[in-house]
């Protein structure tokens, strides 16, 4: 397997020019496309549309130049949010083949894999769980690759919606919570821990409907997981490196204990080894006890800014001064995503010959 | 002259329980403060009341203590904004004089001034920039500062509320603008360049009305000013080492050339010397181009939140992650301080024996 | 007794001239002030600081001017969030002995109490509906009032900020939430509750501790509660008509349906009577189905601004165009305060001749 | 010709459902739809990618319906901000030829029209102006209008986004404004006195470059103009009475002199006559000078919520109040859109038999 990764600059969430310009120069196969992982300009909240119309923009594209039967295969994750200085782009994940005669050595594979749509009722749930754990171990088989090996989990999965609350209390349902964007931290939670049980980070059996969203001395150190209104079910995008792989690109990983915690995005850069830094992918969060470092922070009682935004405009901050490129990967809310405050954070370099 | 500078967290504006303890354990003698510098909770911008209720209570609790006398010559210059990971805490400077027989060495010195109040067609004006630089100038001096050894000026500068526009456009006065958050960037203009102008920056003769705001080619490398609803005219605090000190600490400074500088902060923090670093001074602010190290950023465009939230964020958490601390003072738009995009970063540290 | 109502404009939250013109012309006589309402211009959610500044600004002035002891009786009842047209005002309450030839007739009479401090638990419990509602009904009958003319219980209550959550929990209490906003709607929940209780309109027995903050069939239709950051007990203020009153102000009530329902505003008005309309005093909150007659709204899945901001922009808006006068008491979050999605509205009027 | 209007809820921009719905029953023959004015739900300002979301789903729809022949002169006018209760919804306009036996009768008629591309220098200039006032003109005598009997004048026109800004500043260009949110207003300025002028309310030759966007006393009573970042020119939809219209529907108008004038929306109902009431079509706007009706209001100095968000929750509550119906369409911003901190009201009726 051949995979590479493109990171692609957007001046908005429907602008393909950077996209299109790859294909003309023939950086980009078209239908080698598996997946679009995007960080859009909206809120990254609730009402984040920047991330369907991001979605609907490539889905129409592909589409129209590879047909139907091929671009449904193509995974869109867009999380939505670029505070402070992260800048709105595209990766896209392409995967071929790789000729019988191509050098082989560890470098980048992924599988990918979509969940069932979830009934509102299961939002949050065990059922989500272990739905995504399903998949997630589906996938990163298929990919050939070993736990050791997997390291980061990318998940899109849905959230409740003013629309479906009502109608689902309408039917006598009972819901983890009527608060939309609660919504969305029961919807990342339950498909973090699926990353966990996944691979066996966290044993199944000790996980109950209540440790979900709450416990969090569960945690998976590689699930990057997003919510969005734009869909019903989980898209999963798994990485990893095999010895079998034919890429160019190598992917590792650390935990940031905390939001600001340097030392681990060095040492997943150290791990990385050499070469160029393709990005960086990772999750942020404001720590939930409201300190950071000893420290009193104000994300969670400011009612005029949600503090995933916050959380990533920090983290956000961090990895691009380390990397001298505000053009990273950073996703806000990381409940059983790393430690209480903290999450996974994985570099994808390009191998240095 | 010996100057100490005590950091206090606080767990709201009105939060005086840290002061209080200070003082009560004899670490500050309150007759010997003379200057209060703090980052409170609110949103930095035109309707954040949290600089005003600190400064209220800061007031009266002084006035209470020493009298109005000696209370009244306090400063009190608080800048709001503690996006992402910054903490509300206030620096408390006292200054007293050194015991003939005292060690002297290079160390921090300070010079206080107060400008008169400012018509509202003032604000943003050269007449506002040229009674600024006497100020700064005469502080200067009463602290036995040369130029060089001048390493942070800190502002505080007033703002144009709605009703102060109405009643000067109804006397038929023109204004620099009609916008209140307009008018925050207007004012910190002119006193930065006020500031330039008194330390031989900027040559006062090149300095036109139209380049306040506009011309970012001039510049201070040691201005921070910040705007406040709550007075009308400006307070001016100037650090810098003196040969003379018989303080502890010692302050050094380098100009950011961008919000991801981190090379500037650790530049400041080499130029202080080894130390405990008491805290760190810095100026942010989004880059006027929508560029940051060549990638879009999109804080201008953002309707939702002010980019001089976004960017008080982001140079908090760089800031933050390289000296573990989160109790950093950043405070947001920094037109005229550094080059557009950057600006000054100061450092205080308690010299080691 | 004789009550009367001054409505004061503030143009910031310190503003005190008109308060102190109105003491200057005579007006108002100090020592008979038993409570000030006030709407100030903070975001009215968790961190508004606007509310414990107007506050902290009123009591240093009453108590200098009354002393301590006359001073500390005052009630300060600040509700944060002038939205749209909203314009913040203080209603000075004052309460004197009438004279015995006064004459007497159906008018305004007011009780006034305190309950005491709420451990971070008891937020949002029975415990707390049951100290609200043994305070209302003790305010109540000190003011002469029976349930029938009882016509709006004003009440100012606690919130949960970070740092009391995060000790709560160190202690290993268990809170009704952990979300600093959502404990807003807790606390108003439980004191609306205790008001329907004192007030004969929910029967104590079929409340469970599940019904707070859930089951909208139960609540008060006079019953109007606002959480602050500013305090741990519950501030109470009790209106209604006395025939024994010495007032020339008469109040009334009736219940909005909805955000829209002009309809009950104009009830209200009609049933205050001819006379000069003094004040309006309502509750606001966004339907909690999504829709208002029948048609979707977006305030619940708005994650740039939370929905009680919104809800009093609407409610605001509604009731200012009908009275001609956008100075209006608006408060949002209106858990068990009329039906889901509305909220009591009542009048002060003066008595015309 | 033969107008209809159809106004069709939308749960997300995206949403066609209700669309479709009608289509499929016959209600709408898509070969006759000429225009789609919307209300999306993001924030109406800058950053808002609802309008272009809404906009690219309709077109891609229609093109695959009709043919992109027919589809291309579709006009496609979404107004973002749904504030308070307002309700997404599109509003879908159809035109044909009514047969020659049709009864004929004064009713709606409509005119479109598209200016061309217009440089960034030229927003808010006077050859905008110009160039929007010759086609409004040319759109109304298209539809057999009389000036006296154009009611509304919708025009969508286009804003200076981050990028265009720097490119534009690089090529040395002058610019209105470098201000993304201020560029709104300038645009929506210059296209409302091109209204004035086309329709003789203004006349062009008292128009200077410095009275766009400065000079309220210059305004049309029918122009309603909301700017977004989808377009680089202007989408024009001339409506107005024509004694010759086959239409079942009558449209009128009137002037809010201020947000909370009732009175101007009864009267545009009453001059409609009895009828079943389709759609209410406004601007909103916060009084510039910071009052209304006398009163401090504060959206001017909200940092956190931009004024014409807060505009369309105040004029939006008011005229849902009245029809009962929050699914009306109020756009926020109204420079030279009625009088200062008014705006011109539309009323479409279905004429009563």
């Amino acid at each position: 397997m051949k995979v590479h990764v493109h990171k692609i600059p957007q001046t908005a969430p429907d602008d393909l020019s950077g996209l299109k310009q790859a294909i003309a120069s023939s950086a980009i196969r078209p239908d080698t496309v598996v997946a679009v992982l995007g960080k859009t300009e909206g809120n990254g909240c609730v009402n984040d549309f920047t991330r369907g119309f991001a979605t609907q923009t490539l889905d129409l594209f592909f589409k129209n130049l590879v047909g139907p039967a091929l671009a449904e295969r193509i995974l869109y994750i867009m999380s939505g949010g670029t505070e402070g200085v992260l800048s709105p782009h595209l990766n896209v994940f392409t995967c071929e083949a790789a000729p019988d005669n191509a050098p082989r050595g560890p470098g980048l594979v992924l599988g990918v894999g979509r969940t069932r749509d979830f009934a509102p009722e299961e939002l949050g749930s065990l059922a989500m769980v272990d739905e995504v754990a399903r998949v997630v171990e589906s996938a990163r088989k298929a990919a050939g690759l070993t736990v050791a090996d997997t390291h980061f989990v990318q998940i899109k999965c849905p959230l409740l919606a003013s629309d479906v609350i009502r109608a689902a209390l309408a039917e006598g349902k009972t819901l983890k919570t009527t608060d939309t964007y609660k919504s969305m931290a029961y919807s990342r939670a339950a498909s973090a821990l699926g990353v966990a049980v996944a691979l066996g980070e966290v044993s199944r059996e000790t996980i109950t409907e209540e440790d979900i969203g709450r416990n969090w001395a569960l945690f998976s150190g590689v699930a990057s997981t997003s919510a969005g209104i734009e869909l019903q079910h989980c898209e999963i995008l798994v990485l990893g490196n095999s010895p079998d792989s034919a890429s160019d690109l190598r992917i590792s990983h650390s935990v940031m204990q905390h939001g600001l915690d340097a030392a681990a995005v060095r040492d997943a850069l150290s791990a990385a080894g050499t070469g160029e830094v393709i990005n960086v992918l990772a999750k942020a969060e404001a720590d939930p006890t409201g300190l950071i470092l000893g420290r009193r922070h104000t994300m969670l009682q400011d009612s005029d800014i949600n503090h995933t935004r916050m959380a990533r405009a920090v983290v956000g901050a961090v990895i691009a001064s380390i990397v001298s490129d505000p053009m990273v990967y950073v996703s806000g809310g990381a409940e059983h995503q790393g430690p209480a405050g903290g999450g996974p954070v994985a570099v994808i370099v390009r191998k240095s010959l």
